[in-house]
C-alpha cells in the first residue's frame, strides 16, 4: 500500500502547489479536504498573514471547512518550562496516532510576538511526532497582542479539522493569560506539573488550577515513582479546596513518565471519559456553543478597535485629544466623546 | 462667626435649591465653585444618572471645573471587610481637617450594582465625619459594570476638587478588581491590614499588594501593640520580595490603632513624604497624565462598546448572527466582520 494514498492530489501536482506563490480558495479547500499537510499548512499561513487580500480569502476556506468540523476532541495542555511539555506531547501523540487518531499540535505562545514563535518554534523538538504522517505540528502564530494570537490558533483548529485531525492538541506555557484564551477553545484542559515540589500549585496561578480537568504528574520515572505519587496525594487533596467544575467532572490527579512512556494511556483514557461523560450531561456541546459566543464578542471587540484607531480623521484628532487630555484641559470622558462623534460622523466615508 | 460663610448662596436660595428638581448648568457650576455642598452632591448624582440630558449636563459641568482641579492628593485606600476601614477614615478625617484640610471621601465597590451602596451606603457608619462641616461623604455609585462606577467616580473627584477638598479619599473593598479601578485614579495607594494575620499576605491578592505605597497594619490597640509591630516585620520583609515601583518610591509598613487615634500622624505624614518626592522626581505629573490617558482609552473602549450594541441594526441582527454561530455553521470571527460592517454602513442614520 502507498504511503500518501490519502492524498488525493498526486506527488507532480503537489509540487505545483509548493512552488506557486499563492492558491486559489477552491484549491485551499480541496486540498485541505483531502487531507493535503502541505496545502494545510499554506492556508494556516494564510490566516497568520496581515493582508487583507489573504485575510478575505482564508475566511473563505474557513466558512468552507466549517460544516467539516466539530468531530474531534480539543485538549489544552499547559504547564511551567521545565515540566516536560514537548516530551510528554510526543509520548501522547505516539499513543494517539498508535491507536488509529490523527493528531494536530498547535501553540499558543504569548511571548512569541518578541521571539517569533519561541515554543514549538522548532520542530526538531519534537522530532519523532513532526515526522509522524498521522501528526500535524503548527508552531505559535506571532502577533501584536495574544487576542490575535489565539484567534489565528482558533481558525487553524478549523482547518485541522476539516483535514481529518480527530486530535487537536493546544499547547502553552503555563505562567501567563494564555491559559484563559487556551480554554476557551478547548474541551479538556491538562496540567502538567512535576513531582517534589510540594509547594507547586502555589506557583501555578489559582485560576489555571481551576481550569484543569486533569492533573498530570509527569516526571514520574523509575527512581521518581514514590516522590510522584506523594505529589499526586498532595494536588489531590489540593483540589478539594477548589470549587466544584460547572460541567460536574471531577478532576483526576494521575502520574505519568513521558520519558518512559507510563500512564500515557491513563491520562488518554480519562479524557476519553471526560468526552463519553460531558456528552451524555450535554456539557460538551453547550461548552462548545459558549465558546463560540465568547469569540464571537472577542472578535466584536477587537473589530471595533481596528476600525476605530484605523480610520484616518481618528488618527489624526487623536494626538491632540491625547495631550489635551494628559495636561487636564479635557476630561478623558469627553475626549472620548468627541471622538466617538469623529468616527461615527466619518467611517461610512 | 457663623458657620456657613464658606457658601456664598444664602440660606434662602439654598432652601429654593433644594426643593427645585433641576438645576442650570450654570448654577451647579456657581455652587460648587462655592463650596456648597448641596449642589456638590446634586452634580454626583447628575453624573451618576442615566439619562442621556443629566449626562450631558454633567459633561459640561465638569469641563468647567476641570481648571479648578489638581491640586489635592487622592488616596486610595483598600483592606479586607473586618480590617477596620470606616474607623481608619474616621481618624484620618479627623486628622486631616484638624490640620485645616477640607477631605472628600469617595467609594468604588463593584457589590453595588447588586445592593445598591453596600460600602458607604450608610453615613451612620462614619457619623463623626459625617457632620463634620470640612468633610464629604458620598457613598458608592450603582452601575451596571465596574467600569461604569469606577469612570462615575473619577468625574465626581473633578467635582469635589473643584469644590476645594484637597484631600480625596477613594475606599475599596479589598477583594475584587476595584483596586486596580481605585489605583488608575489615585497619586497614593494605601493598603490596611490587621495584626496576627500571619500570612495574610498570602489572602491579599499578590496584585494589590504591589500597588501599595503604604502598608499600614491597623487595630494595633493597646493591647495588641506587640502583635502588630510582629506584623509589620513580617510585612516589611514580604514587601521585599516584590519588584521595585517605577515611581522609586519604597513602600513603607506602618502600624497604627484607628480606635484609640495612634498612628495616624505618621500615615500621613508618609502620604505628605510621597508627594514631596514625586514631585521632585517629576512621577507626581506624569502619573496623573498616565492616568488620564489611561481613562480616555477605557471611555473609547466603553463608548464603542455602547454605540455598537446600542445600534439599531445590530440589535435586530445580533441574536440571528449569535445562533448561527452557536450551531457552528458561522465562524465567530465571520459572524464579528459582518456585525461589523452593517454597523459602519448605518451608525451614521
Amino acid at each position: 500500500m502507498k504511503k500518501n494514498t490519502k492524498h488525493s492530489i498526486n506527488p507532480a501536482a503537489r509540487q505545483q502547489i509548493k512552488q506557486r506563490k499563492t492558491l486559489k480558495v477552491e484549491e485551499y479547500i480541496q486540498g485541505i479536504l483531502a487531507k493535503n499537510r502541505i496545502v494545510l499548512s499554506r492556508a494556516i499561513t494564510l490566516i497568520e498573514s496581515t493582508r487583507s487580500d489573504h485575510h478575505e480569502m482564508a475566511q473563505k476556506i474557513i466558512a468552507a471547512c466549517l460544516p467539516h468540523t466539530g468531530a474531534s476532541v480539543r485538549v489544552g495542555v499547559t504547564g511551567t518550562p521545565g515540566v516536560g511539555k514537548s516530551t510528554f506531547i510526543e509520548a501522547l501523540g505516539k499513543y494517539v496516532t498508535d491507536a488509529q487518531h490523527r493528531i494536530a499540535v498547535l501553540a499558543i505562545d504569548p511571548t512569541s510576538q518578541v521571539t517569533r514563535g519561541s515554543i514549538l518554534g522548532d520542530k526538531t523538538r519534537m522530532a519523532a511526532l513532526a515526522t509522524n504522517p498521522n501528526a500535524f505540528i503548527r508552531p505559535s502564530a506571532a502577533g501584536d497582542s495574544l487576542g490575535g494570537v489565539a484567534r489565528k490558533t482558533r481558525e487553524a483548529i478549523v482547518l485541522c479539522e476539516a483535514a481529518g485531525y480527530d486530535v487537536i492538541l493546544v499547547e502553552t506555557v503555563g505562567v501567563g493569560q494564555s491559559e484563559t484564551a487556551v480554554h476557551s477553545m478547548v474541551d479538556f484542559f491538562l496540567l502538567l506539573l512535576l513531582p517534589g515540589a510540594g509547594d507547586e500549585l502555589q506557583g501555578i496561578k489559582r485560576g489555571i488550577v481551576e481550569m484543569a480537568d486533569l492533573i498530570a504528574v509527569n516526571k514520574a520515572d523509575k527512581d521518581k515513582v514514590k516522590l510522584a505519587d506523594q505529589a499526586k496525594r498532595e494536588y489531590k487533596n489540593a483540589l478539594h479546596l477548589y470549587p466544584p467544575k460547572s460541567s460536574g467532572w471531577i478532576p483526576e490527579v494521575l502520574t505519568c513518565s513521558a520519558l518512559e512512556g507510563t500512564g500515557i494511556s491513563d491520562i488518554w483514557q480519562s479524557i476519553q471519559g471526560y468526552k463519553t461523560e460531558m456528552k451524555k450531561n450535554n456539557f460538551w456541546s453547550e461548552n462548545r456553543q459558549q465558546q463560540a459566543k465568547f469569540w464571537l464578542y472577542e472578535s466584536i471587540k477587537n473589530d471595533l478597535y481596528h476600525s476605530f484607531f484605523s480610520n484616518k480623521n481618528i488618527k489624526n484628532a487623536l494626538s491632540r485629544v491625547e495631550s489635551d487630555v494628559a495636561v487636564g484641559q479635557l476630561s478623558p470622558f469627553k475626549g472620548a466623546e468627541e471622538l466617538m462623534q469623529l468616527f461615527l460622523r466619518t467611517n461610512s466615508h
